[in-house]
């Protein structure tokens, strides 16, 4: 298995007992790692997208629950508890549409409430939070491999935002799968869409790609029908922050991607764990958070439109089923039609890895 | 017929005999006017694009045209014509894809070559370019009145860029039919799309719209097509920097929002003065202008890529005009199909007003 070159994204330091993560509001200019030692600070490294990216905000929930629980002072175990609980509801709330930082956070809560001890439920929820990250990289890996198989030898791919190692543990989803492909030996080139308002695709995909070595072009996220128009793309591939079932939710633009592709008949790809899908859920179901208006109206110091306009400024949209040629998952590639492939994927918790 | 609020875009000073018009790379921030006394102060002002927008640069070309001629200290009428000459040479090379540049630099190298002495080609050259900006105003107050027939009582409008007052002497092309179905009573909401990476939308079109009290909401280019979703849009309207047999070159982002409008079956009109027309030419004939990749790589001063990656920025797209609904000029509005309809539009430059 292929190694990545960097420490991950996001883990648990076990000798200060807090998270340690790569701020990605400073990137492509400065690498530096963070850390929280208290929930304030993770919601707020939360809200602050310095951690982003559906696969990592599970594991930052699920580490943010074990935040909660090292960093209780509570004796007794029902007050603990409500310690506990509290901190979870507060981190939930920071992004209401990726569901994978829901995910987490129930993962852990569930976890640490069979504990019969205050002590046994802070080692719980440590371990419990450190396996979500591991099994966050294990994968990753295995999306990339059955991904990869869907990529020609040779081939130039779109990708939108940041579904990369820079949003997961490791690797990345969509990225992860031109990781796969690249390490296969195929020649793989890639545009990334700058992604406005906040430059993901260029901050932090262009940074990723050109630093593993993979051949990568920035493009104004307006150009990328043009260029299927002119032949250059052969595949579209892109992350999502939840699935339900009928619509995939991710960074607002990846729509406009997808009934561009299938205007030019070219594949469009979701590369995402099984942990995105929310399958009781429709798309009428989910809120779309709408983000501050300042991430479009100022580039850096300099205000580009005057203070009396409007600004709409949806964080994601919704792509319906019809328009996705394969969902890429740990447990395989999903194909239409969907109604019976997400069988696969189980139905409620319980099945979830 | 309503008038505009501020003064012209570009206007030639009789008193110093230069160009004077609103550098659009300060607004919205700084509203200022400036002069250009040489033809390379104007070919840096339109290459920095201080002077842009198709109809605009007709003008400036125009005007470019008479700037030379006046500042000839050449005697000699052949001397005096290579003078005007070198100079219109070098300003067609400053934009490569907009038509109106040429058109509007050759409409009066035309005339003062039919001069009989210096001086009156002197005259000639300023009569001529002042013409043209006096037509452009006319033009587009002719297709709003045109255009405005196609808006319902009741809608919100997508438009691209800037194809407004500032792309123009005054009023506008798209914005124009906006402003005329606004002064003839119909309640019309505008969505105005950033236009990456140099924000012509937020700058520009925000700034004229809100300044004339036409109601305006920006987004970013990526979200108008879930716009179309969600029934937000009931038309697109965009300009055009040359319309040849078989397609419309735009600002880059145009052909995604024709494409998605058709996905939506929401209708799509661009609006564009005849002078745009290059009937001769087919869409493989045209040099689309690729641009500077600071314009992506930074925001401000702050670096948002890597050195070593690449940047793909090319400044327009072209849209097959199967995906446009009607063409709003200042004869009317053409219609598919189009192999019929722009017979109106005549042939060569003859016919051209």
């Amino acid at each position: 298995m292929p190694e990545t070159k960097e420490p991950y994204t996001i883990a648990w330091d076990a000798e200060s007992e807090c998270i340690v993560y790569i701020d990605q509001t400073l990137l492509p200019g400065r690498y530096e790692m963070m850390r929280c030692t208290t929930i304030d600070d993770l919601a707020r490294a939360i809200r602050r997208l310095e951690i982003r990216g559906a696969p990592a905000l599970g594991i930052a929930g699920a580490m943010g629950v074990a935040l909660a629980a090292v960093r209780s002072t509570e004796e007794d175990l029902g007050r603990f508890l409500d310690d506990v609980r509290r901190a979870a509801d507060h981190l939930r709330s920071t992004r209401p549409t990726a569901v994978n930082l829901a995910w987490g956070i129930d993962r852990v809560t569930r976890k640490v409430a069979m504990a019969a001890s205050v002590a046994e439920a802070k080692a719980i929820a440590v371990a419990e939070a450190n396996a979500v990250a591991k099994e966050d990289e294990l994968t990753c890996r295995k999306l990339g491999g059955f991904g990869e198989d869907l990529f020609p030898d040779e081939c130039t791919v779109l990708t939108h935002c940041n579904a990369g190692a820079l949003a997961c543990r490791c690797w990345g989803t969509a990225l992860g799968v031109i990781r796969s492909a690249v390490a296969a030996g195929k020649n793989v080139r890639v545009f990334s869409c700058e992604t406005r308002p906040l430059n993901q695709g260029s901050r932090l995909t262009c940074w990723e790609l050109a630093r593993d070595g993979i051949d990568v072009t920035l493009i104004p996220d307006s150009s990328a029908a043009y260029l299927m128009r002119k032949g250059k793309i052969d595949l579209v591939i892109v992350g999502a922050d939840r699935i339900t079932k009928d619509a995939v939710f991710n960074k607002i633009g990846t729509y406009m991607h997808a009934v561009a592709a299938r205007h030019h008949k070219i594949p469009f790809y979701v590369a995402a764990p099984v942990s995105t899908f929310d399958l009781s859920r429709r798309e009428t179901d989910i809120i779309v958070e709408e983000r501050d208006r300042s991430e479009l109206a100022y580039c850096g110091d300099r205000q580009l439109v005057p203070d009396d306009v409007k600004v709409l400024n949806y964080a994601f949209d919704a792509t319906p089923l019809d328009l996705i040629d394969g969902i890429i998952t740990e447990i395989g590639v999903l194909r239409p039609p969907y109604a019976e492939s997400f069988r696969l994927v189980g139905k409620g918790e319980e099945t979830r890895p």
